[in-house]
């Protein structure tokens, strides 16, 4: 058993389903575990991305010596050029695929010089870093390789499963390898820090190779154009889908920007075996007949400005939805994201297609492990502690379940939140503090400069709107110049009523004035409660109400 | 074949959920089958309730005989007080527990005493409605007493479903009736109006028993206390849960304002079997033993104000959850609620609960029938001509679909929206116009002053917050009085940003001065455009720009 002390502290990722980070900190010296980034959820209005706080991060800049990445998802790698704008990262270490995803990513900020990129070759032994041993074994997941990453650390052994499912029969051959893990289980594993998306799901996910079959199955029946939207990173749903069109007799046209990026890299990168033959531009579309078409496209989330949004509303300038289209959307909306997909269907079926969704066809699989997955890992690894990571706090809890029934004691589970500080000692993990994180908001051109008094104006003024009382008083008279202005937006303005708040708002400063109550502040408090309350009382409505008084 | 004619107009539920209204009308008068409202969804920022346009019956109000009522949801009926303020309605019609339900919400509203209201019995024969014969018929829904109707009109045999499935063995034994169906489709049916809810899933919708059936195998596993979140008015849902309560040895609590009601109404009507020694008070729950409580509550929706929310968040005054507790959710989420209804299950958790939900154990059935369910109506009835209601665009054409399946032409089946007027003649519905329908919104007090550009100003303030310019100017002489202020709320501001943006006006102002634009209007747009421009450069943002300039 190991001497010394491990700390582990997730930056992200716990709690909540987004911007996985995890801080593997000894004596001397850090290793990251991802460093991935958030989208926004309903309540951060306006907010384009989220990252993690990394405030604990910039305090100990000078110990970190690599960030390791476990696959090339935004909410694994998407934060690591704002993490490198910020902090010297010596070392980025990653397979080839997720560093060619990560190249063009560093590319776009500048900084594809910043830190040396390491490639990981998960069958070679293991590395040095620092005072760390690493190792990484593949795992199937919806995105090719993956990898999970097994540390010796002086604390212990600990493994970072990273994104997982036990895919038997992965569409490219590379299993999740369960003898690398057994070897681990073997050897002894201190830490497991294990994938809990699907923990609360009974059973097994089902292999990515399903949908290739289900496509096999569903388009040689259509005599129209077939389009497919997936995420623009499932290369494995890609291949499928070329494969299918390959031999339906289709040619196939890609559209959005994110998937020719992603396709590039893996044709580059060998991850992906199309021939140029198969591949026809948007404007030579129409020399095909619909059944010659497949269309593969970004936008399965609904985002307003993806392909298939634009295909939908008829905005895309090379391609419309037609009569006699199937559209297969083949992914899950992201939790929050239902509506805009329900949208995005409702306005394809209007333009004539019909519109195959994994509500309805078995057109999409999880790239994460349902329970008895999560359990088969338990088996192998035989953890002395196990803390779940990846996910809201039910699925968290659910992996709790599963590793007390596997047999691990219940203080030897740690349910560990974005912040916790976990130490590893002597074969035992245990909370040993809290930090105070949030996030970091990035919107427009700022990252971090929205905070949480933003946030709650803005949903303040989405749900009542504003109104502006401008009046104006004489700085040397202590007199009203002109009579106040009313203004309203987002709310719901009668003339009637804005004359009445007028008209409160002057004889509320009337009887301010009168009592010698010029000081600007107190005036401005007494029209906002005044106004507030005779607005609220007519309409049952509550505007942010912006009293403005001007001295002149 | 009948020899008049008959215009169909849906006012609601046609490419949305919810708000269903029909206006069924001919020379003779008009008839309206159900009076629905829908919830707002995110765009309707601070929208409480949505409501029909009803300025088509306001310019007919002579005409309307009655509202025939298919069942108690709030989809169907939420609307009838809403109308019944505008609009005299001689007439309800409604099965008794529908009218219950109704009832106790015209009381509220004090129009009890508005309309006749008259018992429904699906058992009887046909009744005369002046111009038209109404019979009704059973149908399974997830609230008992749920009825089609069977119109008699100058332009043919109408029949609109209302919601259903066709559940063999429903709950309270009153099944789908199909005889009475069949019986309709050998007379022969000229236009159907079918739900669509379900049309694009396949197969076939499980008997609510099935839930029954879960909760039997489910609850006596359990040590701890065991709560139930559904639907207040799924009296079925309750029955099964009691009973199962019963069998175990569990005192059941009801939990939550509507469900109260609900399980009143219900009670005192005979659909609902509960013995009084059953159920106990909130603060007797304390007496209870864990394995001896059973708690019904509302919330399954993650509504704000619940009873499970406020269980969740430790805000409730009877009840807080306790490790070893488990939550049952028997619903599911409406689309647009699923974030909502993660964070209650995460906070269940969070405080001990386990909880089982609809993705991860078969708690819930829908109330709707799915595709083969709706084709064996369409077997039934043999329609001459279908119009698909109650649904989004891609349900309604999914029934589409399967009307075509069934053999019945394309140029018979008709895609409307709301505002389509249908005409029925000689066998044959055709779309004949189109009125230009919009929605209500109910927002605080007021019912329909809220209006489109008001949500589009609550949209653009929610994403970017307000920028507000005040600049004083003399009217005498057209000089500036007093250095512009600027203020905002709800954009990420910086001291530095929101003084440049000051001197930016300031500028604007003397430029503008200097050319002797004194326009107020010109004043303004030209400050808006300027500080807007600035705002946007430096930020990537775009707050609401709101010059005020006040002549002094």
């Amino acid at each position: 058993m190991a001497s010394g002390s491990t700390r582990v502290v997730p930056l992200g990722g716990l709690g909540e389903v987004g911007k996985n980070l995890m801080v593997v900190e000894c004596d001397d010296g850090i290793v990251l575990i991802d460093s991935g980034l958030a989208f926004p959820r309903d309540e951060h209005l306006g907010v384009d991305l989220v990252l993690p706080d990394y405030e604990y991060l910039r305090e100990r800049r000078d110990e970190i010596r690599a960030v390791l990445l476990t696959h090339g998802h935004e909410d694994h790698v998407g934060g690591l050029p704002y993490l490198m704008r910020e902090i010297d990262i010596p070392e980025v270490w990653a397979t080839r695929l997720t560093l060619g995803l990560v190249k063009s990513k560093l590319d776009e900020h500048g900084l594809l010089r910043a830190a040396e990129l390491v490639e990981i070759d998960p069958e070679k032994g293991a590395v040095e870093l620092g005072p760390y041993r690493a190792e990484f074994i593949r795992m199937a997941h919806s995105i090719p390789d993956s990898v999970a990453v097994a540390l010796e650390t002086p604390g212990g052994l600990l493994v970072a499963t990273g994104d997982y499912k036990i895919d038997h029969t992965p569409v490219d051959g590379f299993r999740t390898d369960l003898g690398k893990l057994a070897e681990l289980g073997n050897r002894g594993v201190d830490l497991l820090l294990g994938d809990s998306t699907n923990a609360e799901r009974p059973g097994v996910t089902e292999s990515e190779r399903t949908v290739g079959e289900v496509f096999r199955h569903l388009i040689p029946q259509r005599d129209g154009r077939v389009l497919i939207a997936s995420f623009a990173s499932n290369v494995h749903r890609v291949q499928q889908a070329i494969d299918v069109a390959a031999e339906t007799g289709r040619k196939v046209c890609l559209v959005g920007r994110s998937l020719r990026k992603n396709v590039n890299i893996a044709r580059n990168l060998g991850y992906l075996d199309v021939s140029d033959e198969l591949i026809v531009k948007p404007d030579e579309l129409d020399l095909l007949r619909p059944a010659e078409t497949m269309i593969l496209c970004t936008g399965s989330q609904g985002e307003p400005m993806s392909a298939l949004t634009r295909m939908a509303y008829r905005d895309h300038p090379h391609v419309a939805i037609e009569e006699g289209d199937t559209v297969i959307i083949s992914a899950k909306p992201v939790p929050g994201n239902e509506l805009r997909v329900h949208d995005t269907i409702n306005r394809l079926a209007k333009s004539g297609a019909e519109v195959l969704h994994q509500e309805i066809a078995p057109v999409h699989v999880s790239g994460h492990g349902n329970a008895e997955e999560i359990r088969t890992i338990l088996a192998l690894l035989r953890p002395r502690n196990v803390m779940p990571v990846h996910g809201e706090f039910r699925m968290l809890a659910a992996q709790a379940r599963l590793a007390r029934d596997a047999g691990i004691p219940a203080d030897h589970i740690v349910l560990a939140e974005n912040g916790s500080v976990v130490e590893l000692r002597s074969g035992i993990a245990r909370l040993v503090g809290q930090l105070d994180v949030g996030s970091t908001f990035v919107d427009g051109l700022g990252v971090g400069d929205v905070q949480d008094v933003a946030l709650r104006d803005r949903r303040h003024l989405s749900e009542d709107g504003v109104l502006i009382v401008v009046a104006t008083i004489g700085s040397q008279n202590g007199r009203e110049i002109a009579p106040p202005e009313v203004i309203s937006r987002g709310f719901a303005e009668s003339e009637p009523l804005l004359e009445e708040a007028r008209l409160e708002a002057e004889r509320t400063i009337a009887e301010c004035l009168a009592q010698n109550m010029t000081e600007l502040k107190l005036l401005q408090e007494h029209i906002h409660d005044n106004v507030g309350r005779l607005v609220s009382e007519r309409t049952g409505r509550r505007p942010m109400i912006l009293p403005v008084v001007v001295e002149v």
